[in-house]
C-alpha cells in the first residue's frame, strides 16, 4: 500500500530558459523535504528548463544543457526519491532513433530516481532507459506545439510494434524492504478523452493501474485557465469511472509565467491529491505561488469542496501575476511609461501596473491634442493622484502641425481619418516609445480584446508596447475589472467612476463614453456588451461562426445563448433585423481585416480561452461570405423584428 | 496497364480563401482536359480553398463552404476523372469522431470522382467514406501545422484498431470496360522516410502498389524551397528502392502565394511525372506559373535531367512571385512608398517592386537629417532615375527639432542612440506609414535578415510596413540579388555599383558602405560575408549553436563549415581569438535578445529553410551560457591564434 510512503508535490515556480535558478529551486525543496522525511518528491513538468521554449528545443545543446542538471538531482537523490519533467534527447538519428521531421528524437519525459539511481520499473521493456519516461499524449491545439517537438511515448509504440501498454510501466520506489509501484504521467496524459485507440480512450491511468501502480502522479506545466482546476476534477472523476479500480492520484503543477512570444501564460499551481474514488481531497492553498505540499499517512483523504472560482478574480490574479512574474520579458525592476488618456482602458491598465509593480515604478503621460476634453483630462489626472505616480502633460499640437507640414508638401491634404493616425502616432511611435528608450522604462499597449479584434487603434501608435495585459479582456471584463479592483482590492474608489458604464453599457451626462478623442465628438462605433459577448463566442475554444450567430438570430435564441438581456438588445437597436445585419456583418468583417495589425502586435497576457497571438493563428485572407451565410442573410432581411423564443 | 489512361496534371494558382475562384479555375481547366481527351485530371492538395488558411480550419462553416463545391466538381466529372484534395469535416463529435482536440475531426483528403459519383476502392473498408482518402502523414515542422488541424489516416487506422494498409486501397477509373487502380496519396505522403512504424518506413506508396496500383498520384502544396524539386527526386527514387515494384508517378503541385500572417510562401509548381525506375521523366516547363500537362501514351518516359537550380535567380523568383501574387494581403493593385535612404537594402527592395508591379506603382521618399551624405542622397536619385519612379525628398530636421523639444520637456537630454532611433521613427511612423495611409499605399520594411536576426532595425521605425521582401535574405544574397538583377535581369546598371562590395566585402574609396546613417560616421557594426554564414548555420532546419560554431573554430574547420575562405576571416580579424569570441558572443546574445523585436514584425518573404516569422518559434528567453560553452569559451581564449586544418 502506497499509504506508507510519504510523497511530496513541489509546487515550484519554473522560470524558462534558467535552469540554474530552477534546479537550484529544486535542490532546496528536496533539503526541505529530506527534513520532513519524505520518501518521494514530485515536481511539474519541464520544470528544469521550462515547457515554452520555442525552437530551443531543436536546438540540441541547449537539450543537452538542460539534461546536464540530471546529475546534480540524481546526486540530491540520496534518501529520496525524486520524480520531475525534463526534456530526453537520444541524439543519433540512426535506426528507431530519428523524429518525424528528420531532425533528434526528443522526449517531453519524467525522470524517477532514488538514491543515486535511475528508478527501474516494474517491467523493464529493452526500448526506453531507465527511469525515464516520455509523454504518452502530446497537445497541438491552442497555444500547444508538442507534436512540434516532442515524440511521444505513444510514437515509440508504433516504431516498435509494440502495445502501449508494453511501455507503460510504474516505477519502482524502495521503502525499507519494500518496493512500491508508483505509475507517473505528464500532464497531457490525464486529458486522454479525446485521444483514441482502438474505438476507446487511450487510458494512461488505467494502464498504469492494471500494471501493479498503487499510486499515480501526473507531473504538469498546466497553464491557467478560468475553472481548469474544476475541468481537471471532473476529467480524474472519468478516469476513476473508466478505469475499474482506482488509487490515490497526485497532481502537481506548476506556478510562474512563460511566454511564446505572442502571449503571456500564467501557471497557477493548484496542485491536488485525489482519493480513490477520485475526489479532490488535498488542495494546495497557495494559488499562483509556491507550496511544497507533504502528504503523509496522516492526511485526510476525505473528498473536500473545491471553491467555484470568480471569473474577474482570477482574470486579475492572472494578469497581476503575469505581469509581477514576467522577468523573461520585462526584466527584474521593470518601469512603465504609459500613456492616460483618461478612458477606462489605459486607467486600468496603469491600475494594474501600480498593483503589480508599486507606483513609483510608474510614470503617467497625458498627451492633449486639441480634441481632448477638460473632462477626460481631468480624469487621467484624478487617476494619477489617486494612484500616486508621477504625471506628466506633453501637449502634442506642435508636433502635430510639423508632421502635418511634411505630409502636405506634395499639396494635398490630409484627411480626418489620416489626421487620427497622425495623432496616435505622435503619441506612440514619437513620444511613449522615445521615452520609454530615453528612461530605459517599458511602455504598454493598452487595447483590449475588442478593440484589437476589430484592429481599433494605429499601428505604430497606440497598437505598440512592450506587452498588452488586458488584450485578452472584452470592453465588459475590463469595467468589470474596474469594479473588481476598486471594490475589492483597494476597497475605494481609485479608478474614476465616470468612466464605469451601467449595466446597459450606458453614461450619465457626467460621465465619459469610450471615445479615441481624435476628431470633435467621436464616440466608439463598438456596442458594448453586445460585441463583447460576440466576440467571446468567436473566439472561443469551439469557435462560432457568423452563420452559428445568424441562426441564432433566426431561431430568437441569440440572447440567451450570448447570455445578455433583450434589454441589451434594444439598446443596441439590434432587435432590428437589418441593424443587426449591418452591424454584424461590419464587425466580422472588420475583424478579418486586421490580422496584418494582430501580426505586429506586443504579446498579450492570455486571459481565456481563445487568445489573440499564438493561440488564435490567422492567416490574412480575404472575407468569405458563404452560401449559408447568403441564404441566412435572405431570411434575415425578410423579418420585421427579433423574434425572441 | 495505366499507359492506357490519359492523365492530365492541373498545376493550378491556388488562392486562399477564394474558393469561387479556384474552382472556377478547375472548372476552365476540367474542361480544356476534355477537349483533350483525358481520362484523368489530378489537381493539388487542399486546391479548393488554399492550405494555409491558419484557425479557419478550425471554423465549421468555413470547412462546409469549402466542401460544398465538391457538389459542382461532381457534376463536372462526366466524361472524365477528376482527383482534387479539399478538406473532409465529420461534423459529428460523436463515437470515432472527435478529434485529439474535442473538435469536429478534420481531414485534409483527396476526393476522387467520375461520371457524378465517387469513386470505388479496390478495397472498400466500411469506415472511408467512397472517393474520399485523408492524408496519412501530417508534417508538423517548420511552418507546418498540419497536426493542429486535420486528423490522420494513420489516426483512424489506430483509432479502429486497424492496419494502415486495410484503409489504403486504390481508387478505381473507369476506361472503357476496364476499371484502372490508382493509387492516391498527399504531399508529405511521398516524405515517409521518417515516418516509422514497426522499425521501417511508412511506405504508402509500397502499400497502394502492392494493393494493386497501376499508378501513384501525389497531390501537393508544396511551398517552394530552394533545391527541392531535386530533394524531391531522390526521395521518388528512394520509394522506388524501398518498394520493390513500382509504377509510374505522378506528382502534382500549385503555384500562387499563401501565408500565414508572419511568412509569405511561395509555391512554384514543378509538377513532374516519374517512370517505373523513379526517374524523372516529364518536368513541367512552367515553373510559378499556371500549366496543364496532359500526358498520354505518346509521352516519352525515358529518364530527363533537371536542370541544377541557381540560388539566386531562384530566391529572386521566389520574392517577385511572392509579391506580385499576394494579393490576399496586398489587394488587385497594390501602390508602394519606399523610403530610399541609398543604400543597398532599399535599393534591392525598391527594384524588386518595379519588377513586380511596374515603375509606375513605386514611389522612392528620400528623407535626409543633418547626418545623410550628399553620396547617399545621390544613390538614392540615382536608383529612383534609373528606375524611373516618382521621387520625393522630404527633410526631417524639422520634425526632429519638434520630437526633440518635446522629449527635453523633463530638462535632461537625449542621448546619441535616442536621437538615432527618433530619426528612424520620424521616417517610419510619422512619414512613411502617414504617406502610405494618405494615398493608400503601402510601404515595406527593407530589412534583410541579418538585420532582423540582430535586431538592427528601430521598432516603430524602419521596422514597420506591410510587407518585408527581403527578410529571409542574408546581406551577401542581398549582394548577389542585385547583381544578379544588374546583370542578367535588366543587363545593364540600374542598382549603383557603388553601392556593391567585392566578394570580401571591402569598398572602394568613392563607394558607400552599409550604414544606418543616424550619426556621425557611423558604420554597420556586422562583419558582412562572414555574419551572413554564421545566421545561415543558426537558422538552418538543423540548427547549428553556439557550441558547435565554438568547436568548428577549435578543430580548425570553421571557415570550410561555413564555405568562407582564410580571407574572409582575416578580413574581420576572427583569426584572433578574442575578436571571434567577442564578436561571437554579441551576435549570439544579440540575436535572443531581439525576439521582442521579432514579435512585432511585418510578414517576411520566406526564401530559405528557416525564415523568423512562424517558420522559426521564439518564445522571450534569457540567453543561456552553456557549461559546453563555458568550457568551449575557456579553451578559445587559451588559442594564439584559429589554426585551420
Amino acid at each position: 500500500m502506497t499509504d506508507t510512503l510519504t510523497i511530496a508535490l513541489g509546487q515550484m515556480d519554473v522560470v524558462p530558459g534558467r535552469p540554474r535558478l530552477n534546479v537550484d529551486n529544486m535542490l532546496r525543496m528536496i533539503q526541505e523535504a529530506k527534513e520532513q522525511s519524505v520518501d518521494l518528491i514530485c515536481f511539474p513538468e519541464m520544470c528544469v528548463g521550462g515547457y515554452l521554449l520555442g525552437d530551443k528545443f531543436l536546438e540540441d545543446a541547449y537539450c543537452e544543457e538542460l539534461m546536464s542538471y540530471n546529475e546534480e538531482l540524481l546526486a540530491a537523490s540520496n534518501d529520496i526519491a525524486i520524480a520531475y519533467g525534463n526534456i530526453y534527447v537520444n541524439g543519433s538519428t540512426e535506426g528507431h532513433h530519428p523524429n518525424k521531421d528528420g531532425r533528434s528524437r526528443k522526449y517531453n519525459a519524467v525522470y524517477v530516481m532514488q538514491n543515486g539511481t535511475y528508478a527501474e520499473r516494474v517491467q523493464e521493456n529493452g526500448i526506453l532507459p531507465t527511469g525515464v519516461q516520455p509523454k504518452t499524449l502530446l497537445p497541438n491545439y491552442r497555444f500547444f506545439d508538442d507534436e512540434r517537438y516532442f515524440f511521444s511515448l505513444y510514437d515509440v509504440a508504433i516504431d516498435y510494434g509494440k502495445d502501449l501498454s508494453a511501455l507503460l510501466s510504474p516505477f519502482l520506489i524502495s521503502k525499507g524492504d519494500q518496493r512500491i509501484p508508483i505509475g507517473m504521467e505528464l500532464c497531457e496524459d490525464l486529458w486522454c478523452h479525446d485521444y483514441r485507440a482502438d474505438g476507446e480512450p487511450i487510458n494512461i491511468t488505467k494502464i498504469l493501474i492494471a500494471a501493479g501502480a498503487e499510486s499515480i502522479v501526473n507531473l504538469s506545466a498546466s497553464p491557467w485557465t478560468f475553472m481548469k482546476n474544476n475541468a481537471r476534477d471532473r476529467r480524474v472523476k472519468y478516469l476513476r469511472e473508466q478505469s475499474g479500480s482506482f488509487v490515490k492520484y497526485y497532481y502537481v503543477n506548476c506556478v510562474g509565467v512563460q511566454n511564446n512570444g505572442k502571449n503571456v501564460i500564467t501557471f497557477d499551481g493548484g496542485s491536488t491529491v485525489y482519493n480513490e474514488e477520485g475526489d479532490p481531497c488535498i488542495l494546495s492553498k497557495k494559488g499562483w505561488e509556491e507550496d511544497l505540499m507533504v502528504i503523509d499517512e496522516k492526511a485526510s483523504f476525505l473528498p473536500t469542496k473545491r471553491p467555484r472560482g470568480n471569473t474577474i478574480r482570477e482574470k486579475y490574479l492572472a494578469i497581476f501575476n503575469g505581469l509581477k512574474n514576467s522577468s523573461n520579458m520585462l526584466g527584474d525592476d521593470p518601469h512603465f511609461v504609459i500613456g492616460l488618456s483618461g478612458g477606462i482602458d489605459s486607467s486600468l491598465v496603469a491600475t494594474l501596473l501600480v498593483l503589480a509593480f508599486g507606483k513609483e515604478k510608474v510614470v503617467g503621460v497625458n498627451m492633449p491634442s486639441q480634441y481632448n476634453s477638460d473632462k477626460t483630462k481631468g480624469a487621467a489626472k484624478a487617476l494619477a493622484e489617486n494612484l500616486g505616480i508621477e504625471y506628466l502633460v506633453l501637449p502634442i499640437e506642435d508636433m502635430v502641425k510639423s508632421n502635418t507640414h511634411i505630409l502636405q508638401l506634395d499639396g494635398k491634404p490630409l484627411s480626418e481619418f489620416n489626421l487620427e493616425n497622425v495623432q496616435a502616432k505622435i503619441r506612440g511611435a514619437s513620444i511613449l516609445s522615445n521615452l520609454s528608450a530615453k528612461y530605459r522604462y517599458f511602455f504598454t499597449n493598452n487595447g483590449n480584446k475588442v478593440e484589437i479584434a476589430l484592429g481599433y487603434a494605429t499601428l505604430y501608435g497606440d497598437w505598440g508596447g512592450a506587452i498588452t495585459p488586458i488584450g485578452d479582456l472584452t470592453k465588459t471584463e475590463v469595467a468589470d475589472m474596474c469594479h473588481y479592483i476598486n471594490d475589492e482590492v483597494f476597497g475605494k474608489e481609485i479608478i474614476p467612476e465616470l468612466l464605469l458604464p451601467d449595466a446597459l453599457w450606458r453614461f450619465g451626462e457626467a460621465q465619459i463614453q469610450p471615445t479615441a478623442e481624435l476628431k470633435s465628438n467621436q464616440v466608439d462605433p463598438m456596442k458594448f456588451g453586445y460585441h463583447c459577448k460576440l466576440l467571446e463566442e468567436i473566439t472561443n475554444f469551439r469557435k462560432k461562426s457568423i452563420e452559428d450567430i445568424m441562426t441564432w438570430y433566426v431561431e430568437g435564441n441569440l440572447h440567451e445563448k450570448l447570455g445578455i438581456g433583450l434589454d441589451m438588445m434594444l439598446r443596441w437597436h439590434i432587435d432590428d433585423p437589418k441593424e443587426f445585419l449591418r452591424d454584424l456583418e461590419w464587425f466580422y468583417d472588420t475583424i478579418q481585416k486586421n490580422v496584418f495589425k494582430r501580426v505586429q502586435s506586443p504579446p498579450i497576457i492570455l486571459t481565456s480561452k481563445s487568445s489573440y497571438g499564438y493561440d488564435i493563428r490567422e492567416s490574412i485572407l480575404p472575407v468569405l461570405k458563404t452560401k449559408k451565410f447568403k441564404a441566412l442573410k435572405e431570411r434575415i432581411m425578410a423579418m420585421d423584428t427579433y423574434m425572441a423564443k
